[in-house]
């Protein structure tokens, strides 16, 4: 047994000090992070979503001009695996390497955005793809990876294909099983590991959409001493909303209450809502970069108070812009898409995967609208420019375009997640879902 | 007379003032620039090269982490004409729309970048390309754009397409004439706008490689109240180095001393210092963008002071990193660059336009490679980054690799500059130019 006290006693490092408990909806901070202990990490939250370790189009600079940014950066394993004889031969770590060395980061196997096609997994290896094509991973490969990038939390290596409704009962077992087995490889391979010992582990739960197997999974994940744990494969459209909501319900419910929960690729400000009721304590920020990389500006309330002036008491969809709400114009923005489509599909608007939380900047629309992409909006991009300028530097293909969108969009969607965690706090949490709900689709 | 002397008037608001003239290289400042007449701008030097009005990817509060920025920004009418109906809505002009407010503005009729296509000027219009096509230009539309644009110099609308070399004398003359009779179409509009009669007219010398039809061009334009002259359709290569060199230099002589010359597209630092020695006194900076785009970062020396631990007072090629020169293994780039090139050629690097300025970060050579860019440069990329951490941004082809080229080249190309004119001042021009001619192609 020994082993296995030396790995709780070194899990123990990381704390989370849960607060509040609504419903199931958990208010909290997770303690002693970074190399001396002094960071922490507020949850509900989400993680700095990053391209190959670095915020996507930001310079450290850019970023620290951004409010709210969060202390935990999110690399992942699948663009980094192929730069390993690189970073073997650098010694310092990924974070060094990227300009982060401040940073306390943690490690996902695929990256939200791009996750890796299916059928390539085997009871020995995991596949991920690189710039450079398909790297198989053993449990010992990609533990010598890790030894590699040395970051603070990493999530093991997991059979985490997101599988098509319906999968066979075979193909989910199996995934559980792989997933346990390449987790223990992994824990007995870091026990030996001097670089690793102190690395947290996140151990991933899979399944597919069978509940029993999800349980299994989460049971016997919550057995091994990891530091918390990833409900993974809930990405896509794969399965129905109500399928996903009622695995991650039973799955959450199994799971020790004192290990933070993480969740990828679910980022949709209703759904985190409604994962964040659940129990679910940590997302990533990929959507607010998807969102920007379709030529997008974030514009979703998320304001839960109701307006002093207003009578009544209900919140109303005729506040002042001061309170970072969209004119009524603004809310009828989808109809208002459908009517300009004739002329956008010139611009070649991929409007498909644009959610009813965001505005695209591309649209005809907006060539001579002077006001900031979000009214009363704090950050660079609205003290400094217009949706009239930003839509001229899309129309010019201007790479800042992106880099703006990106400062807007992650500095409202970290903002989202702090009213997230006030109105939980204030006991305020189904004002804000009814906000967040007057714009879902 | 009374227009004339009006004219005069204004432009005098500008000021050059040459402190020091060497052999022809003129060593000065231009004073009184910008709204309250506070900013000056130092010759030889360079102008701030943008895309579409915004320095390429680069927020203001990065650009301002660079050191040495140019005063004054260049924009092109060619990527704003089509803008005309947003900008006059927008009243403010070009500046303050893209958020440049402060910015000491010039307006080049073309992008140096992506001159024009040839063969569509007439003796009434002339032809620049957007993002939506064609946009045909009289001297009326020209001067109402200006009125839209509102910057402090424009270059005038000129029949400025680059010859092709031996083309008739006819076409060459014919441009000569048709920018005069632009020049006094606009200059008698201008005369009667309210909005423009503060700005200063940068005069067009053109004539293609025909030395009589570009002194009469340069004679002529003298004689209008112009606020300087551009060199105009020197960039590319379809004249060779001495023709160009021969008919600036007979330009330059014709021209009054108290007015700036500017020059287009010569931007390769050996270039440079040939047309300072000739009396050219401005360049744009669009050579540190394109050696940017294509994955390069600068690297030549531009210290042309002896170093003290070398004996014999002669620039030695062994010099220190702490005096921004690579080390002898980087002198043989070029050469090292061929025999990567099989392997090279596997990461599509197009290196066809490469000068021998600059090192290729795609190469596969950089991937273990934890130096700066350039050894002893300051700026925010080299303080931060690793030439190898640049190289896994370009493979992974994030956008942040362009961010931090452009940076790394805006600062070192500035300090080229910087170090032109102290090399003036200190009656050095010709060991700067034998340094830079060490790195000629």
């Amino acid at each position: 047994m020994h082993m296995l006290q030396h790995l709780t006693g070194l899990v123990a490092m990381m704390k989370l000090t849960i607060s509040k408990v609504t419903g199931r909806a958990r208010l909290g901070v997770i303690t002693s992070l970074g190399q001396s202990g002094e960071k922490s990490l507020e949850v509900p939250g989400c993680l700095l979503y990053t391209k190959t370790a670095s915020p996507p189009h930001l310079t450290h600079d850019t970023l620290q001009t951004i409010e709210g940014v969060p202390p935990v950066t999110h690399v992942t394993l699948s663009s980094l695996a192929e730069h390993q004889e690189v970073l073997e031969e650098y010694k310092e770590g990924i974070g060094k390497f990227a300009g982060l060395s401040d940073a306390v980061l943690y490690c996902s196997v695929s990256d939200p955005v791009t996750p890796s096609p299916n059928g390539y997994n085997t009871n020995k290896t995991v596949s991920v793809w690189g710039s450079g094509g398909r790297i198989e991973l053993t449990p010992q490969k990609f533990m010598s990876i890790q030894s590699a990038l040395k970051v603070d939390w990493f999530q093991c290596l997991a059979d985490g294909e997101v599988m098509p409704s319906g999968c066979s009962r075979k193909r989910a077992k199996k995934s559980v099983d792989r997933s346990l087995s390449f987790l223990d490889e992994c824990l007995q391979l870091l026990a030996k590991n001097d670089v690793l010992k102190d690395k947290v582990v996140i151990g991933a739960i899979e399944g597919g959409d069978l509940l029993d197997e999800r349980l299994r999974s989460a049971r016997e994940t919550a057995k091994r001493p990891v530091g918390g744990f990833l409900l993974d494969a809930f990405q896509g459209t794969a399965m129905t909303q109500e399928t996903k909501l009622n695995l991650i319900s039973s799955v959450t419910a199994e799971l020790p209450e004192e290990k933070p929960r993480f969740i990828h690729g679910v980022g949709r400000p209703d759904e985190v809502l409604n994962c964040v009721e659940l129990g679910v304590d940590l997302f990533d920020s990929s959507f607010p970069y998807e969102v920007a990389e379709r030529g997008c500006a974030l514009s979703f309330d998320h304001q839960y108070e109701p307006d002093p002036e207003t009578a009544g008491g209900h919140p109303s969809p005729d506040r002042t812009p001061e309170f970072n709400v969209l004119d009524k114009a603004e809310l009828c923005d989808v109809e208002k898409n459908r009517e300009d489509q004739t002329e956008n599909d010139k611009l070649e608007l991929d409007q498909s995967q644009m959610t009813s939380y965001e505005i695209c900047l591309k649209e005809k629309r907006f060539r001579e609208d002077f006001r900031p992409l979000l009214p009363g909006c704090t950050c660079y991009c609205c003290r400094n420019h217009s949706r009239a300028y930003v839509h001229h530097l899309l129309i010019s293909k201007e790479l800042l375009a992106g880099i703006l969108l990106i400062i807007h969009n992650f500095q409202h969607y970290f903002s989202f997640f702090r009213s997230a965690r006030a109105a939980l706090r204030d006991g305020k949490l189904h004002l804000l879902k009814e906000a967040i709900q007057r714009r879902a689709p």
